[in-house]
């Protein structure tokens, strides 16, 4: 007999089947014996009155295989149950779990869940939270495909600590040291010259000594950069066009693991994301909220989340694009606004009331950019290679990163990102 | 007027069109100018008559906006030109090109080549190199996702310096020191207990201390990993699978690219891959090659070529499977014959005489993993969080990984990995 899956049950009834996979949970209940029997793609009651049955013996997460007819059973999960014929195992677990994982939530501290990771995320709650997140991966490809952009892996080792200087990984590279990179951004600038439009999706590192809910040491950046822009509009625009195109799509696929979690879906209204400049921002927290932070080069954490629930009660949208952030606190990289160079043409995307993206249309004049630099305290030789593909010309350009990780915890309503992380690394964690 | 991209050109003809893009190439013959305007997608001729037209007085590679009516004009390019109305300089050139960009090849040394990548890759074949790579890594994932295996994204950055000692690259990690993966493969094998059927693509690190044309410190490694298989014939057969896939993505989108690069697409016979044993092809090399290597653990670079002339002269594929290698030479985790315990279910997969591809099906079983280790000199207490996962049960699986930049110098007959690598990073190159 061919194996079948659980999710094919369904069209199974009256039929004899050969089901695969972990035993999740098995309840004796005297004369009758109630298991349940976990694939790739979901659970199914497995029901013996066999006294002697093999499923009496065995420890949780025993590898097994099972024969039965497929019946109806409306107290059995998804109404199915296989009456079992015959009961083999094929891998036997002989120690019992760190932790129980057949209950919508695992009762242990994070830490514990994470440091047993090849058990927990075994639990139903746990490899939905990873199937969204491949799901989301594929949209944002998919999107930009159907969109002209070609895929692009940059390297993650370089000779220079490009960006930025202290929060930079320092690894041994033969006789002498390499930086690891903290984003794709020099090198998706310099693809431009030469695909127009690019995206990545590719870990990078950040050494910022701090252990937040929100950051990781290591984390996939969906990164996007596209030539021949009219302004950063045109980039803001292309984001919601992915995000729209990203929720139609779990939608489609993953109806089930949202029920589960019992998450809705993130809502965009038919006008699009909203924009607001970053100074009207500050004058909203002023004036609906009491929060003075005029002259303020950034927002804070506090700041983010009211103007994440002014978005969400005035206009409808869990997002909001604040545009127009402040020269002093965006890279040199970022065209600044000839007409108001206090401010630049760099936006962030608030998701929920917590930054998902950085974007901005860039400097791509060579002259601008080396002023940019000196007027950052920037030594222009510092960035050879950055800057020679400038003088060979590039269009006018612009682009926005993603954090996966957080635009999964957002999605999904969970505060700490080391949660959509399948393996997460900290000041404190390099293991598993 | 909108932009329009020189791939429409084709359904244009007669009418006024907007192009942008670079300066590809001009040429002044008195009376007549004609230049080239590369955008994303191709070039198309540009002709005017006007002896004061900007496209005289520019550089190469300028980013211009033209205007024009669109002709057939059979000594150009595809058959097209546009006959100028206007043009426009966006951004200015103002240096010479360090080579040549428009010619077939680019006449400078891979060094050279590498060192202005920014500008290289320009170059119409070069474009062509890195399409064709994003189309085999759309078609990876594709090929997968349709059989129901999960993406994941496995950390890059290790406590301990897992599967070898002297290869791997270290990273100063706050007060401590981390390790860069050199494969996915403890984690993916973790993985097989919660999706069964999974897949990464990322980048992995080898600290192996020689330059080679085969050999890259930092690569993009396809991998995919297997639950619920009944021997290494399966996984030989899933990698058939996405690589005829493969090749059919490439035939419907890539002829384009593969017609400049005069390269004829890959073949595997109706019959599948061809595999045999690893002890029947020493004997072919003895019998037919008048190779002694009886007894030998593996092959030399000589014995893959001729082992690769076989398959394509005798058996008619591009392609063959080495299958059973022996135990002294691969890896702990790797299932050992029973009834032969000199030879694994390990295999190669050789492309062109160079192999691409290591897989197996591996040890599932917790006491035989412990076993094995022992009996390589390994510390079973060295790989704690590894050998946990077994005793919480995995069922039989094996899996395989591919080097992208090696499958795409095979299938491009490119003889230097670095040039089928953006941005290629050895023992010499940490730049650009």
């Amino acid at each position: 007999m061919e194996r079948i899956f659980t999710k094919d049950l369904k069209n199974k009834i009256g039929e004899k089947v050969l089901l695969k996979g972990h035993l999740h949970k098995v309840r004796d209940l005297g004369g009758l014996c109630f298991g349940v029997l976990r694939d790739k793609d979901g659970i199914v009651q497995i029901t013996t009155e066999d006294k002697n049955s093999v499923l009496l013996k065995l420890k949780r997460e025993s590898v097994i295989e099972v024969t039965g007819e497929v019946k109806i059973c409306e107290k059995a999960p998804n109404g199915i149950e296989v009456y079992l014929d015959s009961a083999t195992c094929l891998v036997e677990v002989k120690e019992d779990l760190p932790f129980e994982i057949d209950k919508p939530e695992i009762n242990a501290n994070l830490d514990t869940v994470l440091n047993f990771r090849s058990i927990s995320l075994r639990n139903l709650r746990n490899r939905s939270i990873f199937k969204i997140q491949a799901v989301l991966l594929k949209a944002f490809r998919d999107y930009f495909v159907k969109n002209d952009f070609v895929e692009i892996n940059t390297s993650k080792l370089s000779g220079h600590a490009t960006e930025g200087g202290t929060t930079v990984f320092k690894v041994e590279y033969f006789d002498r040291f390499a930086y690891l990179a903290q984003s794709p951004q020099f090198y998706k600038q310099m693809m431009v010259g030469v695909f127009e439009r690019v995206f990545e999706t590719n870990f990078v590192y950040r050494a910022e000594e701090h252990n937040t809910s929100r950051h990781l040491n290591e984390y996939m950046s969906l990164d996007v950069e596209m030539g021949y822009i009219q302004s950063a509009t045109d980039i803001m625009k292309l984001e919601e066009g992915f995000l729209k195109h990203a929720i139609e799509m779990l939608k489609n696929e993953c109806t089930e693991d949202f029920e589960r979690l019992k998450i809705d879906f993130a809502i965009i209204p038919d006008s699009g994301i909203p924009i607001i400049r970053f100074d009207e921002a500050q004058k909203i927290l002023d004036e609906k909220y009491g929060q003075h932070c005029y002259g303020d080069p950034d927002f804070e954490p506090e700041h983010e989340k009211l103007l994440g629930k002014y978005a969400k009660e005035e206009l409808g949208s869990d997002f909001i694009f604040i545009s127009n952030y402040p020269t002093v606190k965006r890279p040199m990289y970022t065209m600044i606004d000839p007409d108001n160079k206090e401010f630049t043409f760099g936006f962030d995307l608030l998701f929920k009331g917590l930054e998902i993206t950085s974007g901005a249309q860039r400097e791509h004049r060579y002259e601008e950019l080396v002023n940019n630099m000196k007027n950052k305290g920037l030594n222009p030789d510092d960035f050879e290679d950055y800057l020679n593909q400038f003088k060979y010309g590039l269009p006018p350009h612009g682009g926005f990163a993603i954090g996966l990780e957080r635009l999964t915890a957002q999605l999904l309503n969970i505060s700490n990102v080391r949660e959509t992380t399948l393996l997460p690394r900290d000041l404190d964690r390099l293991t598993p």
